[in-house]
């Protein structure tokens, strides 16, 4: 490392500034004037987009359609689901009036007369106002299954927000799919949650563990919740997505009825399943470094920038043309089935800054070009996964023939690198005394560096799951699908247990 | 035309009610339990994806990115802009509180406690909390232009509501541009039109008018507000996108300024342009028919149908077999540089059944194919531009490699009748009388049902324009661009006018 760094503090100085630092110098997104909500910027946006063009063509791939429905949910609709309310629709945003007039004192305000009558919630979640319309939808098993997803905007009322992790208005992508039987729906869920670890894996390049949430960390009304679990650079776990197994609760509480096979009324099983701007969060964390964002070339908004050096106005005109020939040539060739996206940054600037800001973007490859390169048919070539300061002088044709084999080299690099590091931090442990020191910070001035995953036995109780909550704000991140039967004891009481479970601090 | 249509009323015996009836077959959109707001359902929404890719890729190409800002707007920003708000903000939803808790009576209810210090108004457009962001983003000249568009949910609440044409909330994208000179924003004003106008007649099919907006339909707090205008089957008139030049108002309410070259401090000039779901209601008004939609190949979310005819067990599976090598030949080929989405169905439900789901969903090529298709390896291809009777059997090779000389011979029909429609209810007019006559429907039951566009002089009176509009509900949709200058007399008032200008009573 070098003895400078773009991003002030380092990650290792203090890891909560340094993230906000990264967003900021990235230009990924800002907090609004509105509390809570942020303005995603168009550099965080493109990243966005990405995520969401890909996802879509999986989500498409296995056989599902994209709908609209309203942003606004009745109060009476949230009512119907007990467990789901209790759990999520307190704190959010709640529409009391359709108009706005000027008040007595000339000031605006929202007009008394016009008061509805019954308050409208904006959706925290959309599983009851899609509920109720499927149930209009579905008469009989022919109308099953329902395989569809939203892409939209949401809102949970928070305190204390953080740009992408925890934000009062979110974008997300919400699957919501009805069933004919427990089995199919059960199958949905797991569909979905291998969907997520694939993208998770192959296109953010993070390593996840797939599991299932404990009944304290499960979805309000699910039956049962999986998960993908990622670890970031302070050792820290953060839910990328979730896949709900709903059962029949959603579909009792909405009312999806359906004419069975056998003729008799049922209700339908339903499953739910998201991501949201969230990842965007998960993948600065995951990747940034001490110079800013890093991002891996799949989802980059831009693969490669183009920088023409022109110190001459004589050979300007011949270096910006050779640059956009490069940038042509690049362009016609596909990554992942993709066209490559790449900047001429054409701009009057000062190299130098130029290049600092692209590194601060986290853009995957920079190529610089000047009058010297031109006389000798090479460029420049910088890769952002290795030091800032490197750079590979290669012949033009060299670098348009290995573009797609360079982008794929930086995204294994960077998976390789993200998963070096989740298991250079993550253990076993059967000792009580280990698993809190595991989890105790070495450092008071830095509580967020600590141990990393922990690998632990639980016989099961949510009282063990709370009395490590409250003494190491450590909890359960899920109980991997791959774990194997095997004899032990509870980290915390002791008693006799069948399977280890991963334990995390977490987002 | 048949005996037997499948949609009941016909356009000509109940327009309004008609178009109901088409968006219902259709499966475009549903009214959801929240007032005023709408489900939209796969096929409606596969359109909107349509619309929006394409349009994406055409704003892109014009040098612009997408962004996201806040869904609410402080109160105190809608005070700023005075003119904006007189036009605009009256009828909106208010956000007052951000929580909700279990009322004395039992009932949830927003929690008094929870009460917010300044409401918060869902955006019904975000000029306002986009112009400050701009005005912390622009500190000099050099930060300009900034080139944003935001795909966005927006909220006006409306009284009177209909699928797609007015609901309270609608998907629309919004641009959002500042410049440093007033000549550049009016530059781009007239380049995003151009693109709209580009878009609506060789993507939608749909010719339109361009011009400009007189002073009573500007939009609020506009210098200029250009428009396209197209004509649908009740000879009315309908808004398919706008844009506007702001010139310094919002940038002087939101505080926009730059150092300009010169050292002064100056306020940017600023643009919005825009087109809503309302382009889906447009384009079934314009094209759909007395069987349901019909859908310009260019956006049309499955372009191909092909039905398996499986009669007879023994034959099925190779007649399956069939159906699935030609999808994917079709699949194989590219229109207008995108994939041919071709979709197999193969549903257990009698033929006459699907093909009337798929001729009323209006895809444009529906393809039979039974065994005795594939003994003499031809298939059967309706177009629906022609008769739902008409079907052409031809050999399977052909069809493939004449797909997209099928497609945009579809699709230039579409334009050319849209067209034809048009211009044989187009007329110019200059006696007050006939203008009168013209806007005056023939039939009492049908008050849809009228003219057309009339192209008469106007002496650039408001007085006018009012009397009009009281008389006939007739309003001038434009002043087209392509307007030459003439001698005439206003048809209102009979004083000496230099042009012509579009008249039409309008959605």
């Amino acid at each position: 490392m070098s003895d400078k760094s773009a991003i002030s503090p380092r990650r290792n100085d203090d890891f909560p500034e340094w993230y906000q630092q990264v967003v900021r110098a990235a230009e990924m997104a800002e907090n609004s004037d509105v509390r809570g909500c942020m303005v995603i910027k168009p550099w965080g946006y493109g990243l966005w987009e990405a995520i969401q063009r890909q996802l879509d063509f999986m989500f498409k791939e296995t056989g599902h359609r994209n709908a609209y429905f309203p942003l606004f949910i009745p109060l009476s609709y949230l009512e119907q689901e007990a467990s789901h309310v209790e759990g999520f629709a307190k704190e959010c945003a709640v529409v009391t009036h359709h108009r706005l007039e000027i008040g007595p004192d000339g000031k605006m305000r929202p007009a008394p007369s016009a008061e509805l009558t019954e308050p409208l919630v904006v959706r925290p979640t959309s599983e009851t106002i899609i509920g109720a319309t499927y149930a209009k939808w579905v008469q009989s098993y022919r109308d099953l299954p329902i395989l569809i997803n939203q892409w939209a905007n949401v809102v949970r009322w928070e305190m204390r927000t953080r740009l992408f992790l925890r934000t009062a208005e979110f974008l997300w992508q919400e699957g919501h799919t009805a069933h004919e039987t427990a089995a199919e729906a059960i199958e949905e869920t797991e569909k979905m949650l291998g969907v997520y670890a694939t993208f998770a894996r192959e296109h953010l390049a993070i390593p996840v563990y797939t599991g299932e949430k404990s009944e304290s960390e499960r979805f309000p009304g699910a039956v049962r919740t999986l998960c993908i679990e990622a670890m970031v650079q302070d050792r820290k776990a953060i839910q990328a997505g979730t896949s709900h197994f709903l059962g029949q609760n959603f579909a009792k509480g909405s009312g999806i009825k359906f004419q069975s096979r056998e003729g008799r009324e049922e209700y339908a099983w339903t499953t739910s399943w998201g991501v949201s701007t969230r990842l965007i969060g998960t993948l600065i964390m995951a990747h940034a470094d001490d110079d800013g964002m890093v991002l891996p070339p799949r989802v980059a908004p831009t693969q490669v920038v183009i920088l023409p050096v022109t110190p001459k106005p004589e050979t300007r005109d011949a270096v910006l043309e050779a640059a956009e020939n490069l940038a042509k040539a690049l362009r016609g060739r596909r990554f992942h089935d993709e066209r490559i996206e790449v900047e001429v940054d054409r701009r009057d600037l000062g190299g130098g800054v130029k290049n600092w800001e692209w590194i601060k973007k986290g853009v995957p490859v920079r190529i610089e070009i000047g009058p010297r390169d031109l006389a000798q048919g090479t460029v420049a070539v910088s890769r952002r996964d290795r030091s800032v300061k490197e750079k590979e002088f290669l012949p033009t044709e060299t670098v348009v023939e290995g573009i797609e084999a360079l982008l794929q080299s930086i995204q294994d690099t960077l998976y390789a690198r993200a998963l070096e590091y989740r298991d250079a931090h993550t253990v076993k442990l059967d000792v009580r005394d280990e698993f809190y020191q595991f989890f105790t910070p070495k450092n008071a001035n830095k509580p967020e560096i600590h141990g990393g995953f922990a690998f632990s036995h639980w016989c099961g109780s949510g009282l063990c799951e709370e009395q490590i909550k409250t003494d190491l704000k450590v909890t359960i991140r899920c109980i991997p699908f791959d774990s194997p039967e095997e004899e032990g004891t509870c980290i915390a009481c002791g008693s006799p247990s069948q399977r280890r479970v991963l334990w995390a601090k977490s987002y």
